[in-house]
């Protein structure tokens, strides 16, 4: 039986980026893609039980099913495990995203919401991200490396709990392949007036990310400053065992 | 110089849990507090620059400030910290939720997704949540508990990136208060049809929260499941390091 390889991502069914990560993994497995209806980026981990959620067939052809979602790329992932899917695929991917997720964004990102929940349901997966937010940047020298890196993670497995994060540079040039830890970053000037005739308060979300160590060779952000490609392991146990130990001396 | 606290929440600025956290931290320095303007349940780390963010002032009186905010709990922490605060708070706080945000909600969580920002900016932080829904249900024997536990952090500080997770149980013959790690867990059977004359495919977000691992007392699940309040400290770096050196074999 040929691997089968559940797609989401965080910008919708149409992006050019989700058809680039189809390419990449037709050569893998069977492929089945059930993504939001509309852009989703920034969405996180965010799930509602407040409204309900829906799917609709997109698109069906030998080894290819697309759906399309009206929830957020957590949602999306959720359904096609819960509903539509026959059997738990063997490999999770999300993206290309239109966008680095590489430092602190892991955060934010509705891409590695997407892993999160797929490592959170024991299933190896890998979320690819591209360092430029142009809709129509170039795709296409990416696709040997998803499928290198996913046909690499088919073949080992990941531990239970963990996915990769992959973060690449906007070079064409690119350099090879790093695996990273998180840099630490910092957004700074996060918002600008948004003006209004009729008053009140409004501001547009805006800012910089700034690096705290752009020296250290060991971080994802280094990697891609010097055009490779970062490679991030991510654990979804983000518990401090060190400050378990000193919080035991507090007077609690 | 008293101490500033900022809080904020995911329930909105007019629950209860949230007036219960006032209470709490009045005792401890001056409260500018930065919410929701409705639910915001399970909004996770979200963030959006497709829309601008506004801002009201509710109320003042001496020691404590009121606004409410038409973005995500951390939309509503950065626009505090980036517009509307005069310095950087000594301490952020989140909830009191209305739900349980222990072992893996915290990646759903949108009242943790406060204290990620908080811990993000290097900022003190403390979430604190009660396992139950109802919006009515009694709170006031928690004022002390959060109060003990805000002070401590206030007095001791926490590491740079890592922030606390409190999760109060149900009962209200508390044992005690335990220093936990994240049980593993899984949501099941996570939807139901949501049926329609009109056609379509509808669901709603369910299920059941199964824990992996109920008889090892070092989880925050355990904690609970036996009256004790658990802490949880929790990490902004999520890096596995472990699997970074086991990745170093791989032939990338």
């Amino acid at each position: 039986m040929r691997p089968l390889i559940l797609i989401s991502n965080d910008d919708g069914y149409t992006s050019r980026g989700l058809a680039a990560l189809i390419d990449a993994m037709r050569p893998l497995g069977d492929i089945f893609v059930v993504a939001p209806d509309g852009p989703r980026s920034g969405a996180s981990c965010s799930i509602t039980d407040a409204v309900p959620v829906s799917y609709k067939h997109v698109h069906s052809e030998e080894g290819l099913k697309i759906y399309s979602c009206s929830g957020s790329p957590v949602m999306c992932t959720k359904l096609a495990l819960d509903q539509l899917l026959m059997r738990q695929p063997d490999l999770i991917v999300a993206g290309i995203n239109h966008g680095s997720n590489a430092s602190i964004n892991v955060h934010y990102s509705g891409t590695t919401a997407v892993t999160t929940e797929a490592a959170l349901h024991g299933i190896p997966s890998v979320a690819f991200s591209l360092n430029n937010h142009d809709p129509q940047a170039r795709l296409e020298h990416l696709v040997p490396i998803c499928t290198h890196i996913a046909g690499l993670v088919l073949e080992q497995g990941l531990p239970y709990g963990s996915y990769l994060n992959v973060n690449i540079p906007e070079t064409e040039e690119i350099q090879g392949i790093r695996v990273c830890r998180m840099a630490y970053s910092r957004w700074v000037e996060e918002f600008e007036p948004c003006p209004r005739s009729r008053g009140g308060h409004y501001f547009w979300l805006s800012g910089e990310q700034v690096d705290d160590e752009p020296s250290d060779d060991s971080t994802d952000l280094w990697a891609m400053s010097h055009d490779y490609v970062a490679i991030t392991p991510i654990m979804i146990d983000p518990t401090d065992y060190e400050l378990i130990q000193a919080l035991k001396e507090w007077d609690l």
